[in-house]
């Protein structure tokens, strides 16, 4: 009984999230979908991240087995025919060396970009990829304001109160912000989020980046470890998950490019 | 009567190209029916581009006269909030110092991008963006080959036979083919162009890319002057109407990415 390991881009816009919701739109529902239209297998699908409603993604990683053995490549092809047109793209398959290998539960490293668009006019091209904040940000600002997230720490401030996670208490690895252009892009790494957590962290960063917040202030709301002391939660369309590791000590230094 | 000038961003998978046709959706009769809603006044407005359906713009210009006078950056605002939703952003609005200026026959270069996704899965988040060729391209074959269309050409081969154009005899300043990760981006700047001469210098490029025609097959196919001697054509949602300038020896140079 093999088991496949795929990586997966696709825009959130018309999916009510990663997990499957009875017949509701989702990426899981449509992967899961096209893996039994070749295969005839009816099967579950684990994620190495349930994103959210309109949440995109360039570097997904799910895993699923099969009773029956096909090629990964032909696996890869035989996806992708049955999901189209949807904009769901299996990247590429492959059978991991090791069987038990769970996208899910072997992940040591999730990244995420956050881009907002920071310009008077609204999108037009990036309609539903990025948020738009009209008013300059100053995104040296918010960079010298997101090192005070990184490390470990009782995140229960940037925690959606939905959250389902046992621990509040999360190691934030990487936090970057830079302007590229009109937008201003935000990278964050780190073992696992809690839920809403960057967009948590993002739109708390944009209160700083408006001049509402000082730099100092990110760091206290921190340390209230109390939801009500978060600023704006950033809305859904402007977050990719870009990449996921599984290596025992990630390097994500080289996986942005910010 | 003030005349105004605007900066335009749109994503043409909606329209039917950016001429006004009718009651047909078109990006011309968009921002046409936005002027209308915020001044009251019917005018047609003049496009450096008359792009085709499905074809994009990051750098359109058009120009228009209003009969009451409005400061330059509320027309910006107001045709924006009209159009709010379509995908069609207003970047900015000035009044020229030029009276006469004209959008379309005041330009004196006009820069395109073509976008192919070039990998075995098809896209995600750029459907609709990029033309998928799923086979490898020779992105360097295809820069060499471009710089035989580089000059003043009759560039028959590659126009279309409905194209209205007087002559077809063209100067291109810029042919660049060059790969950025997983997609190839070609770049072609000229004082103007024939009707979907891009689309078929690109199409014709490919064939030299996949390795079906060899790199002197293309300066063959020029000198032909034949339409039946154009490789294929490439498919409009690849194509993005990047720049147009107004100096009168315009510097392409710094304008590309590529």
């Amino acid at each position: 009984m093999p088991r496949y390991c795929l990586h997966v881009e696709y825009d959130g816009r018309p999916y009510k999230g990663f997990q499957a919701q009875g017949n509701l739109p989702t990426v899981q529902g449509s992967i899961e979908r096209a893996i039994k239209a070749f295969s005839g297998e009816t099967l579950r699908i684990t994620a190495a991240g349930r994103t959210d409603t309109g949440v995109h993604a360039t570097g997904q990683v799910v895993t699923f087995d099969l009773v029956k053995a096909f090629p990964a490549d032909k696996v890869r092809d035989a996806i992708n025919a049955f999901l189209t047109p949807e904009p769901i793209a299996i990247l590429s398959a492959e059978i991991p060396d090791d069987p038990d290998f769970s996208a899910r539960f072997s992940a040591t490293g999730r990244m995420y970009l956050f881009r907002i668009l920071n310009r008077r006019a609204p999108p037009a091209l990036e309609q539903g990829r990025v948020w738009h904040v009209k008013k300059p940000l100053d995104a040296e600002l918010m960079h010298k304001a997101a090192q005070s997230l990184i490390g470990t720490h009782d995140f229960t401030t940037f925690r959606d109160i939905e959250c389902q996670s046992k621990s509040p208490v999360k190691t934030l690895d990487i936090a970057r912000v830079k302007r590229i252009g009109e937008e201003i892009h935000l990278v964050f790494a780190a073992r696992s989020f809690l839920h809403r957590q960057v967009r948590s962290m993002t739109g708390t960063l944009v209160e700083v980046g408006l001049g509402r917040w000082d730099i100092g202030d990110v760091a206290k709301a921190l340390a209230a470890a109390d939801r009500k002391a978060c600023g704006q939660v950033a809305p859904p369309h402007g977050l990719c998950l870009t990449h996921v590791t599984y290596e025992a000590n990630p390097d994500f230094e080289n996986r942005s490019s910010i």
